[in-house]
C-alpha cells in the first residue's frame, strides 16, 4: 500500500478546509464546512470530524500518512493544544488527540495559520530557494511565519514569526492583545480604512468601507488613503526590519488582502525599508507579493506534515 | 598530538584578547594588545598577529585544533570579513583568511561579539538548559544573540539577535544606524545618561555622568534617574517582547554594564515585559542577569569554534 499522501486541515474562524495532498504539493480531494465560531468546542470538533469523514471516504485516504494541521493561533504544537482568538469555544482544546483519534492514530503535526502559509510559500511559492523568509498574510489580523536555515521553524509551540503583534510603537495606541503600538493595530485592514475614515476620507456612493476601498481611492490619487496606505507601510516595514535585524532573513513575502493592494502598498514599503533595515547584513532584504493562492494554508499544512515528521530538527524543539 | 583545545580571539574597539581553551571552557593562556583603532586596517590586523603570536608560544599551541573569533560588528562570517563601527580601518577586512594565514591555516569560525555572548552563557551562564534563549549586552551599545532549537543560531553571516537595531519607535529620534527609534537610542548607558541630563538629573560633587552614578541617583531614589532607568527598560521590554513573539524564547539574558544595575533596570523591565509580551506563548518569558563576566567574548568564541564546525545546521545556512 502505498503512503505517498497526507491529509491537511487549515481551520479558520470562518470556515474549515481538509484536502488529501501528494507529495507534489497537488490537492487530490477536498472537503470544507463552516465553522460554527460561536458554539461549544465540542460543536466545533464535529465540524473537524465531519471534514475528516468526507476526505475518508475517497478512495485514496488508505494512502494518507499523517495529518498537517493549520489553525488560526495561538496554538501550542507542544501540548497538542489550540485556542483560536475567533473562536471561543476552543480554549487549550485538543485538537490533536482528536484528531488523532478521528483517523484512527495517524500522526498529526499542528503549526499556526502563518507558519503554514510560509511553508507553502517556501515549498512552491515567492519563497521558494530562499533560506531566510519571514511570510506575512496582511488582512484582518497580521501574521506570518519563518523559515531559518532553509528550514521551516515553527518553534516550540508552533507560532513563530508573529510579526502583528510586535510592538514598533511603544508608546502607541492600545491593541487588543493587550500591548501597545503592534504592527498589525497600524498595518491590517481594518486599521487602514478607520485611519482613512478618522482623516477625513470619503467613501464612494457604494458606502465601502473596506480597505480595499481605501486602495483604489490611494490608486487614484487620494491624499488622506495614501497617507493611511504609507503609514500602514511603515509599520510593516519597522516589523520586517527588526526581523531582519534579528534573525537575518533575506526576503520577507507579504500576501492576504492588504498584500494585494499593490504598488500602493509595496511602493511606501520598499521605501520605507530603506529607513528602517540599514545594518549591513539587512540590507539585501527584498519585499515580493505572495504567490500562493487560496489554498496556500492546504499546501503549507501538508508541507509541515511531509517534512517535520521526517526532519524533527526542523521543529526547532 | 592532542588537539583538544581551540584558540579564541575577543575583537573589540578597545582591545584584542586572546587565549587558548579547552572542552570545559577553561582558559589554558592568554594574550592581550590594545587595539590600534584610528589605524589602517593592516596595522589592526598586526594586533591580530601579535596576540596570535603570543599565544603561539605557549606550549599548548599544538593541541589547537581551530580558531573562533568574535568581533565587534558588523561582520560577514558568509564572507569571512568584518566592518566594526569603531574600527574606521577595517571595512569588509579579510580577517578569516588573515587569521588562517597567520596560524599556518587552522580552521576559522568568525561570529559577532553578541552572538559570542551568548554562546558562553547558553555553554556555562544564565541561558545554560534553555533551547532558545535571547542573550544581550546592554553597555555603551546594546547587542546581542540567539540560540534556537537548543543550537547558537548565528545565521548566515553571524549577525543575528542584533536586538539594539530594532526600531520600538517607529516615530522616534534618529539613531545613528540610520533607522530612527532603536532600542539602543533608548537604552543604551550613554542614552539613560544623556535622557536624565536633559531631564534635569545633576550628577553628584564628583561630576560622574555616566550611566552607573545615574544607577546609583535611582537607586537613592532620584525620581529623573529613575524615569531615565524606566525608559530604557521598556524600550528593553518592546525589544525582549518582540523577539519572543517573532521566535519564542524562554528567557533573555541582560548583562553589560547597564545590566549590572540591578533591580533599578530589572524591575521596571519585568513590568513592561508584562505590557508588551501578552500573547500566551509568550507569558512564560523570564528575564535573568548574565552570569558570565568578562571572559564571555573569548569562551563564546571558543564555544562557537567547537560546535558550529562540528555540526554544520547550527550555523543556519
Amino acid at each position: 500500500m502505498h503512503t505517498d499522501l497526507v491529509a491537511a486541515l487549515d481551520i479558520g474562524g470562518t470556515k474549515i478546509a481538509g484536502a488529501l495532498v501528494d507529495g507534489q504539493g497537488r490537492i487530490l480531494a477536498r472537503a470544507q464546512r463552516p465553522t460554527p465560531a460561536q458554539a461549544d468546542g465540542d460543536t466545533v470538533m464535529r465540524s473537524v470530524e465531519a471534514v475528516l469523514g468526507e476526505l475518508a471516504a475517497s478512495p485514496l485516504w488508505g494512502r494518507a500518512s499523517a495529518v498537517g494541521i493549520g489553525s488560526a493561533g495561538p496554538v501550542d504544537a507542544s501540548a497538542g493544544t489550540v485556542s483560536p482568538v475567533n473562536v471561543p469555544g476552543w480554549r487549550d482544546y485538543p485538537l490533536v488527540a482528536g484528531v488523532r483519534a478521528a483517523t484512527g492514530g495517524l500522526p498529526v503535526e499542528l503549526i499556526g495559520d502563518g507558519v503554514a502559509i510560509t511553508a507553502a510559500e517556501h515549498w512552491q511559492g515567492a519563497a521558494r530557494g530562499h533560506d531566510n523568509a519571514l511570510c506575512m498574510v496582511v488582512s484582518t489580523g497580521v501574521g506570518g511565519g519563518l523559515v531559518l536555515g532553509g528550514r521551516l521553524h515553527p518553534g516550540p509551540t508552533g507560532n513563530t514569526g508573529h510579526i502583528g503583534h510586535i510592538s514598533v510603537d511603544l508608546d502607541g495606541d492600545p491593541c487588543p492583545c493587550g500591548s501597545r503600538g503592534c504592527v498589525e493595530r497600524i498595518a491590517s485592514g481594518p486599521n487602514i480604512a478607520r485611519r482613512a475614515l478618522a482623516n477625513g476620507w470619503l467613501p464612494g456612493p457604494d458606502g465601502d468601507t473596506s480597505a480595499a476601498a481605501v486602495a483604489a481611492a490611494a490608486r487614484a490619487g487620494d491624499p488622506v488613503a495614501v497617507a493611511s496606505f504609507t503609514r500602514a507601510a511603515r509599520a510593516l516595514a519597522a516589523g520586517i526590519a527588526a526581523t531582519a535585524t534579528l534573525v537575518e532573513i533575506d526576503i520577507a513575502v507579504v500576501g492576504g488582502g492588504v498584500g494585494k493592494a499593490g504598488e500602493v502598498l509595496f511602493a511606501p514599503l520598499r521605501q520605507a525599508l530603506t529607513e528602517y533595515a540599514t545594518l549591513s547584513f539587512v540590507r539585501r532584504l527584498v519585499v515580493a507579493p505572495a504567490r500562493m493562492g487560496t489554498d496556500a494554508g492546504l499546501v503549507g499544512a501538508a508541507a509541515a506534515a511531509l517534512t517535520l515528521r521526517t526532519d524533527p530538527a526542523a521543529a526547532g524543539v
